[in-house]
């Protein structure tokens, strides 16, 4: 040994190569590359490692925050918003079908109003789910003040429950994602805005959270989430989380001036509304043109070399009307000429 | 145009690019290119193209193939057996605990019988479940039989259930996967023991099977299966498919030749015994020894160079007892030397 390259002899093919679970060499290695990576994502949220899930993505994420909490409590209430992404809407439309209570509260102009979230909270609620920053306008939540108010409202009726779960994944790299700061009890979020590599996810819970697994088999992630763990996605996530999180107020400020350019441009054909609110998150900016389909501006603009999104549902709801909206959302390789030639491409279409 | 590159710029970052459901450029060639995909896995299978679903992996597949069955189906019956992957069997447990019902068939000298699978029906049973390929033994489970009878079942009752569902994770690239020779109504596996690759799965079924989804979010995979799909991911893994789909019959043959040299090898070590019967895949040699601490072998096996599974519980059953096992399988990379050398090695320790 020591001196001589010792021939190694890989016979574990029915389980594939990097399992983390394998007790020989290579699977202690991949544990330990996962293990790494899951106290990389730990600090720089300020859990503990072990309070760290890797998922498939910021769906499955959503959906064992809400499910999993959820799904062994007979008769529970949760609290969410109008404006949260499909996963949570479409996970609180479940929790009605098994027998569960829902209260969804609108938002004013983009934004969830703490008095209304605390209006809906009642003896029974278990969960209340607020997204961080919003996919479509950019608007910032008020997600530390709702914390805050929650813990009181736990404080005042001696209990545990509501725990506070918000969906972060608008917020990475643009705005803090540790826990003390933020003051939730859950926080989840998905790979693919973070990173090109798609296929990863994270939710990250306070020690005294219970959560019970969604999908079943295997004992990975602590049995409460089955399946050999990805673990070279999960390190490329976690990589992109990091150099996200450290370049994070650099970054904030250079898309405001992006965001600032694009508004200021785009401001100036007519017709126009923005309907991102000034407390938004610099990356994103969704406007809106009064009796237009905004599928075939997409098109159009697509055709011209610009690609954004109508947003997925083609609407966002503002002050509790849906409107149809194109939504510009801006990277690491974006750049203020970028931004200025897609508003000049938007007001050419605009004046065809 | 035509002569000159346009200018593009990329403005959905809130999305992430390679996103297939975007209306723009690089949305629809993510899209054509998982289609492609689709298409390409569906031919190996001979089904629908529509009627294959891609999942995170293996273990995700399995949960829609069970529980995306029985979910909506009130006092469902399913009949499972006692040798499969602990997906199947931890989701048979949740639908019992959701309050449906569950046989669970043992099998006969690892092999599970078709009488007893056909005892097991009932009225109420809506799924079968066996799989393809142990994965602790490499026994070929009678599937085509099995279906044969169920098929014959459901035409003297008159009924469409029970469906029959396989897992044929352990089958890919040694047995025939076409669903008109096999004869089952769903069938999954992950891409872990296929390709280096993880992070992607299949389902695929018959048109007439109805499925509900058991995560919840965005409309991808016909409301299947929510979350932005990885496309490269699952290029990666039907490219894999086809080339071990392809050259099935003459790896076949030469993992063949490399089972019966480690058997020949094996059998000369004092003490030890087989598991793995003659009608097995050839990737895999299950052996134990009496009275020893498997996962001590298995250790000891590891700190000579050979990297080997004791099985993902440490145990596998045969005839309804569980006895301790060493599991040594083999790919692609595997060689007579390197099998030899195991065998070897092996013996070394139990002369120790």
């Amino acid at each position: 040994m020591g001196l001589f390259h010792k021939k190694r002899v890989f016979l574990d093919y029915a389980a594939g190569k990097n399992n983390p679970s394998a007790i020989y060499k290579e699977g202690v290695e991949a544990k330990k590359r996962l293990e790494e990576a899951r106290l990389r994502a730990a600090r720089l949220m300020q859990v503990q490692a072990r309070d760290v899930v890797f998922t498939s993505g910021g769906t499955e994420a959503d959906n064992l925050a809400l499910l999993g909490i959820v799904q062994d409590v007979p008769n529970a209430h949760i609290v969410t918003t109008s404006i949260e992404h499909p996963a949570i809407l479409k996970c609180a439309e479940e929790i009605k079908r098994r027998g569960g209570e829902v209260t969804v509260v609108e938002a004013v102009d983009g934004v969830v109003q703490v008095e209304d979230v605390m209006s809906a909270l009642k003896e029974n609620t278990i969960l209340v789910s607020v997204m961080y920053v919003n996919n479509k306008t950019g608007a910032i939540q008020p997600i530390s003040k709702i914390a805050r108010r929650i813990n009181e409202w736990r404080k005042k009726n001696n209990s545990t429950y509501p725990y506070f779960h918000s969906d972060a994944s608008q917020a990475i790299g643009m705005l803090p994602i540790q826990f003390s700061s933020l003051g939730v009890d859950l926080l989840t979020f998905g790979g693919s805005k973070i990173s090109l590599t798609k296929g990863a996810g994270v939710l990250a819970f306070r020690p005294h959270v219970k959560i019970s697994p969604v999908l079943f088999g295997g004992g990975q992630e602590r049995g409460i989430r089955p399946g050999t763990e990805n673990v070279e996605t999960i390190l490329e996530l976690v990589s992109a989380l990091e150099s996200a999180e450290f370049g994070r107020t650099n970054e904030f400020e250079r898309l405001q001036q992006i965001q600032s350019a694009f508004i200021k441009e785009a401001e100036k054909i007519p017709g126009i509304t923005i309907n991102t609110p000034e407390h938004s998150s610099p990356h994103i900016v969704s406007v809106s043109f009064e009796g237009k389909l905004h599928e075939f501006l997409a098109i159009q603009l697509d055709h011209e070399g610009v690609s954004v999104s109508t947003g997925s549902s083609c609407k966002f709801r503002g002050d509790g009307t849906e409107i149809e909206a194109l939504r510009f959302s801006f990277g690491q390789e974006t750049t203020i000429s970028d931004v200025k030639f897609a508003a000049r491409i938007l007001q050419k279409i605009m004046l065809e």
